[in-house]
């Protein structure tokens, strides 16, 4: 944790917090931080700072908090991935975040697995969890939207090109595919659009949807990548 | 698993080989080949190919090879990393070997846990099953090497010249540090180093003494990102 985030409820006065339960545990037991000591904090949502230690119990603690500095910018980057299985989906999610991506859209394909869909990581409560565990590695505050669309062919037909509007689309696969182009060719706050399918790829029919909402089939070398480090891969070459 | 890799003791004869172990058990129940059936393989070091399913049986199958293809180019990198807490370090090991990693050197750091240098994980049984994996994963096979330096000031002062000579060097660190290069700086052939720190990063005395080697200090980017994912990322970015 490179970031203790706060809610609104966390707060007692304007520029006062405490704190008593993970986050409370974490500045103790490995920040080993007293009274006195400065810790790096950020509203959910809003401006970063640093928060000074005023009273420490067995329990709880109580900073004051000055949040003056805004966030880092978003990657301008919207996420299209087929929906991971779920002890991957969880470290995705994490991964997704520490890169700056604030639009994840998780979309069914014909070789995820039925049985994801039913999954309880799948659930807002469990996402949220792990978009906060992202933000608090990544030193961020803005809590990505993440949206699910169990149905490929709607998706596709009918959200997508809004979703997209105005950003360049790549759909990652091996075949008939262009290299990946340079970041160099993108201006910094060009969006781009990446849709990442599942282990074993979109298949061809897929694809072809994509092309038809004017995604380009981008390769990212002769080696097939597990999804984490296509989406990273992706996201480094495609974003400044 | 999308190559099924082959050792010396599988073959019967020059273009012949048995199968029942763990591949046999993915060529059946995963791909659901039949006799007759292709499946990508390649030997262990060596070229790649095809196999053809010539038995099947309840417990073995037998099939004939042909490997006459190169392994994909290997990524001209070396990377230097901190050793991670067990758990991740099986992970990544897998990853750097999906991303043609030939050559990793496992470091200690002020901020490595004392305790992960007595991992199971790190026998070489172990360490080459990641390998295999990560081989298995992106196609490719050849086998990277791995080295372990559990000291650091020996391995900065008196192994990590030779290991880097010829090569670009970088560290990763975010303070007083320029922005990563971009890929397009390097020419394809030309080698790159990349030390890459725990989590929390290299203390200032390790940094200076990757300077004394000619390692520049690079960062890549206003979030913190988890050992694997800036590993990809850096990879991604400096290597065509």
């Amino acid at each position: 944790m490179n970031l203790v985030l706060l809610y609104p409820s966390d707060y007692i006065a304007t520029d006062r917090i405490t704190l008593n339960d993970y986050r409370y545990h974490h500045i103790v037991a490995v920040l080993k931080a007293k009274v006195g000591d400065q810790v790096r904090v950020g509203d959910l949502n809003g401006r970063m700072g640093l928060g000074c230690i005023l009273a420490l119990t067995d329990e709880m603690l109580e900073m004051s908090v000055a949040c003056d500095t805004d966030p880092p910018a978003a990657a301008p980057l919207v996420l299209v991935l087929a929906l991971p299985r779920p002890k991957v989906f969880r470290r995705i999610l994490i991964t997704a975040t520490t890169l700056g991506i604030k639009r994840i859209c998780l979309i069914n394909s014909w070789r995820v697995d039925k049985s994801y869909w039913g999954s309880p990581c799948l659930e807002s409560t469990e996402v949220s969890k792990q978009l906060v565990t992202g933000l608090e590695q990544a030193r961020d505050t803005v809590l990505p939207v993440v949206t699910l669309h169990k149905r490929f062919k709607p998706f596709v037909e009918d959200e997508l090109c809004q979703i997209a509007e105005g950003s360049s689309c790549y759909v990652a696969h091996p075949h008939n595919a262009q290299p990946c182009p340079q970041p160099a060719r993108q201006s910094s706050d060009q969006m781009v659009t990446i849709a990442v399918g599942p282990e074993g790829g979109f298949i061809e029919y897929e694809v072809e949807k994509f092309i038809e909402c004017n995604f380009t089939p981008i390769e990212i070398g002769p080696r097939i990548l597990r999804v984490e480090a296509a989406m990273t891969k992706l996201a480094s070459l495609l974003v400044k």
